[in-house]
């Protein structure tokens, strides 16, 4: 068989330990590569319809546990043990560092502050002034776009169109809260429709595309940071002196002078997030938990804000403006995935928000430690203990 | 046993699957919940040491195979069966259509055009003249600099300290070249020994901390846009308009027009892409390889420039500045892992330049298909087919 | 006298001649710079209370005429002869240049399609949850707050109030429709209202800071890219391609590439601006009609988009989201600047939204002639010419 | 005469006062606005050639004295008078109180730490590989590529050429110190030799157009940021205790609880400047001593960085990244402008980096003042007394 040949596919039974074996047999003959343990795999392959295509098997990604980590939150409370897979050694001991530390200082306080997700399609007109019209248009018949909209969906509610005029089109951006799933399909469906009754109802019958690029699925922006993209978490709590001084072996001065200057970088750099690292924790806990991993790209984005108080406690505080996060849907029901959200008391409905919580709990705690290991100099030597020599 | 107790460790044999089931059952104990599916995997827990603590199992990430996709790189040449860990569907039926539509065209090139991985030391002095007169003597000195930090590693070569002046402090990055390693510890490591002797040898012993943040490690940041993370990489091809045509049912014409659109939302938006999506096809590469899926932060920024030629084919291409990959330690050695870097023909040494082609091929891959798609109005439709509700 | 003295001040005539000299002599004696001819003004000392403190006199800056300018916009019809303030030689030259290929080619079109000037107060709570709390409160007790804060301006009306939550805090936005005025100090009178009415009737009392600095006031920022500030006014034309050839010496086609490029690297860059050169046109604009020459710092920012017709010709438009200007109040009532709102039919009531599309017509012409001159090659020729060799 | 006649030229003597009235009548004329003090003016018209083209006259613009400002910087040394133009009123008494706060503080040390101007030609290649290996010979001819660029300039010279490659382009920004001018004609002219000398010498011979728009002439960028755009220049101060609650009516206390408080609301809104307000004093400083107003853009960003000290005083920094300003050329030797040049005693050769100096100080001074009336809650009564109601 000459390279280049197509990948087999078979109608019938396409997710089937058979089938995969076909395409694993098939690799081998392309490319020499054998791909054993990719195939020794403890799912049934049919339960990934939906999730993948030209499934082989899977990658074993190493779990651990850090914690226990207290949440004082709306939805999450109590005193949480987080599965978080990763391969970079150091980071579930980090980690669970900065859970104690938060723990001995009484817990984290969580809070999500907003919901929105959305689909932002592009409408085009001739000019700018036909644009702004339509735009007026839009707010008068808000109610029946909405009823549009929903009709693609229970859980998805249609709650805004932002506007932005740009030349001779408006770009929107349609917000809707979307329960307990992420919601970038239901959005983009429910947006579809929308958009097809606005054209259908609308006197110029308006060319669109559903995508204008300022949603900024799976990518960073400021729009997502200051509009929200899924939810928007705040984590806080304060840290105690003497908790520092034992188990992060720094003082909360020291701590409030480095904010300082890790602001400034931050700000020169131009960078997404203000704090130390919030990307870690969130790829670690996403992996695990059966979130969509490439919206970590948008869900690292945020703020650090830190007080020095009168007694010599530090209060520390992150916010995320775009955690995207499900409790059912996508990979959420893959088993070892859904035992990752059983562990964490947050599979199935209902539980979305509490989700949110644990994950920017998990962050701060990821903050706090490596924050904590920069200033007290013992960073390079934990990874040399801990870690992979790279 | 109460909540909040910690999680059991034994310090003779933690990476063992007896410690990783006692570990579970500690789980069940605490919480109720099972983590039966978590805890059959097919590796030996030993291999884990390095990448992870407090081991209890795998998660399961069903893998899938793209392509063929046909590279004429420098490093990366041939027809590439891509795997790719995801949850997402229709993600990989996506970038497969992507792959298919290059490929017809002729393939794509790859070019890695610089490497820079940092460490970010910040120096403290008295004023604002102080540190610009250090940062004169670090020129001065960097041959010695750069001898103290190469003691700690042999793949890694400083080869530039970049200045930043804020105030009275000097924020630098120490860049290097890293080899086939990702290279943040080994510059971490490298860049303190430096540190340590600039203080021995300053005459002022300057006061510094090891991150003044613009590092940007696992953020996104216009910093590591404008002066590289990783490796800056592009991948670019000409969409031929019959191949546009027939497999992608869109006009380089229309690519071209929505160029214009998506450009604008992307600059009104403040994104850190200005494409379709390159971060899905980054985490599940980065998964199935064993990178370091936080990496997908910083690696999803990126531009998009595309040009309509005479002849109505389509020039399109990526440039990705801060892609971070490895083809050895970290996660790579992992079974799975090494099985999928292996399928590539890139594991082990002097293969990471053709593994950061290889990235950069695919992302540009699933840009070509997604765009296509929201402008072919098969978006919404292919996920309903392929998808989970959600 | 000793340097360091303190400048004189006289409080029964400050703004008199006879106090101007007392202070130009002062200088004289105390650092031997004569200002004779910054001493030979043209209008009464008296006009400029309000205006500035410690008056002196007055600096010239040169005044030329650009246009005519053919404006088909909501409020501004007609052509227009522009007043533009500058020392940069060329600049005016060029303006007209890129007037008379809009004017050759029909017009531009004007489009005012948002109003918004902030004050952005940050109130600060016990947690986070708080400060969720009292937004929902800000929300359900608008119209008394509203009423509050218009009891200090007629012109002035709060029409939104957008929130930010972070760690303990709620950042605010008030937006307001300001009529004929900038705006700046009205909303800081308005929203000083009604946060002293919340500080009274909300049961927590809550301590705020007038402005949280999201208000982003002389500065550019996203803020004001994506929510507006002051303006959202956007200019569009389509050029002629025998105008392009004839007085532009560029071919439509020519134009479109470029935008490719430059789009490119005003992302690439993080530039505020993706066209040429809004900032020029701005500067001079204000400073002949009395606007505050400060705020080119946040108008300047901007959006270019171009598409090529079928017929060669092209469509061409630039979207400033922060313009910033009045038409009485300020520096409109001094003589001179006066006299060039009077020439623009600018001057007094109801005339903002004229003035503000002057602006972005004037912006466009510029970016028209200038983006010609780099592809045309003869930019440089043409400093060479005009311009003092710098 | 219809409306839309082109505007009067006078080849033999346009710059002169006969023709500024001929221009002044037309205008009447055509729109029946007077223009009677504009034509007030008291400079010979003569002299603004290579300045403006049309010539009709002048804007008045008022000017006012703030300072004393001790300054402890390298160029800049002693009590400065600062003359300030602008039309807004409270911002030369706002101004003045900095100046006597940070005197009373025994003043202010500034320092250059950079220079760079550019120009930023891109260059198009066939394909990544070929635009990288032509970076490659960027630096080795270096060299000769310097020669010819200086061919052009005795004060301008090159000393590198930064590189950007993105698709099938090089882009570059060629950094140039330009002594006492601002220097962007200069190094326009400069970079046009040496294109062309490239050209001529590349085998290749590439084609290029002379800005890729990563120059951000006129626009606030992160480049810019990162990379210097003109100056880079510090101003830093200790802010004694006792002054701060004398002088200014606030606790540093206070100060650096803000400074967290308005860095968080920089952040979250994208802000090109991180302090108070650097635009105003930048504005005023500008149009009072001939530098190009449009400047406002670029040299607006910044970032400020504070500090408590053990004392109770307060280290307080601003750090402007894009200082653009000149000495001699331009507008500086207009006859009101170079007087307040020579009160500065900054007019001419050698003098550039004073001014810069002068200018961070006095941006510095602006801070100091405004944030601190912002604290004091002083913000909004100041306004009310001293500013037009707007």
């Amino acid at each position: 068989m000459s390279r280049g040949a197509p990948i087999p596919r078979n109608p019938e039974n396409d997710y089937s330990n058979e089938q995969a074996g076909v395409r694993r047999d098939f690799i081998k003959a392309q490319t020499g590569a054998a791909l054993d343990v990719v195939g020794q795999y403890a799912i049934d392959p049919a339960v990934t319809q939906g999730n993948i295509e030209n499934f082989i098997g899977v990658v074993q990604m190493p779990l651990g546990l850090a914690g226990p980590l207290r949440i004082e939150g709306e939805h999450a409370r109590g005193d949480f043990y987080v599965p978080m897979a990763t391969t970079e050694g150091t980071l579930l001991a980090s980690y669970s560092r900065g859970m104690r530390a938060i723990s001995a200082s009484g817990g984290v306080k969580t809070t999500v502050v907003k919901h929105s997700m959305q689909r932002a399609p592009v409408f085009m007109f001739e000019d700018a002034l036909q644009a702004r019209e339509f735009g007026v248009w839009l707010v008068r018949e808000f109610e029946a776009i909405k009823a549009a909209s929903e009709t693609t969906t229970r859980s998805g509610k249609l709650f805004e169109i932002e506007q932005y005029p740009v030349a001779n089109m408006l770009y929107t951006r349609f917000c809707y809260t979307t329960g307990d799933a992420a919601g970038q399909n239901m959005t983009s469906k429910a947006t579809y429709a929308a958009c097809e009754w606005i054209k259908a109802n609308h006197p110029l019958q308006p060319r669109y595309i559903l995508s204008g690029a300022i949603d900024t699925d799976k990518k960073h922006s400021a729009m997502n940071m200051i509009q929200t993209r899924g939810k928007r978490v705040i984590a806080e709590f304060t840290l105690k002196r003497e908790v520092a001084h034992e188990l992060l072996r720094v003082d909360p001065a020291n701590l409030y002078r480095y904010r300082q200057i890790a602001a400034v970088g931050a700000f020169q750099a131009g960078s997404a997030y203000s704090g130390a690292h919030s990307a870690n924790g969130l790829a670690a806990l996403y992996i695990a938990t059966g979130q969509d991993a490439a919206n970590v790209a948008e869900s690292h984005g945020g703020i650090t804000y830190g007080q020095l108080l009168d007694n010599g406690d530090y209060y520390w505080s992150v916010t995320l403006p775009a955690v995207i996060c499900a409790t059912h849907g996508g990979g959420t029901g893959l088993p070892t995935q859904r035992e990752c959200l059983e562990l964490l008391g947050c599979y199935g409905t209902g539980k979305a928000d509490k989700l949110a919580e644990i994950i920017a709990a998990v962050v701060l705690a990821g903050d706090v430690s490596l924050t904590s290991a920069i200033l007290a100099g013992d960073w390079v030597s934990s990874h040399e203990a801990l870690g992979r020599n790279r």
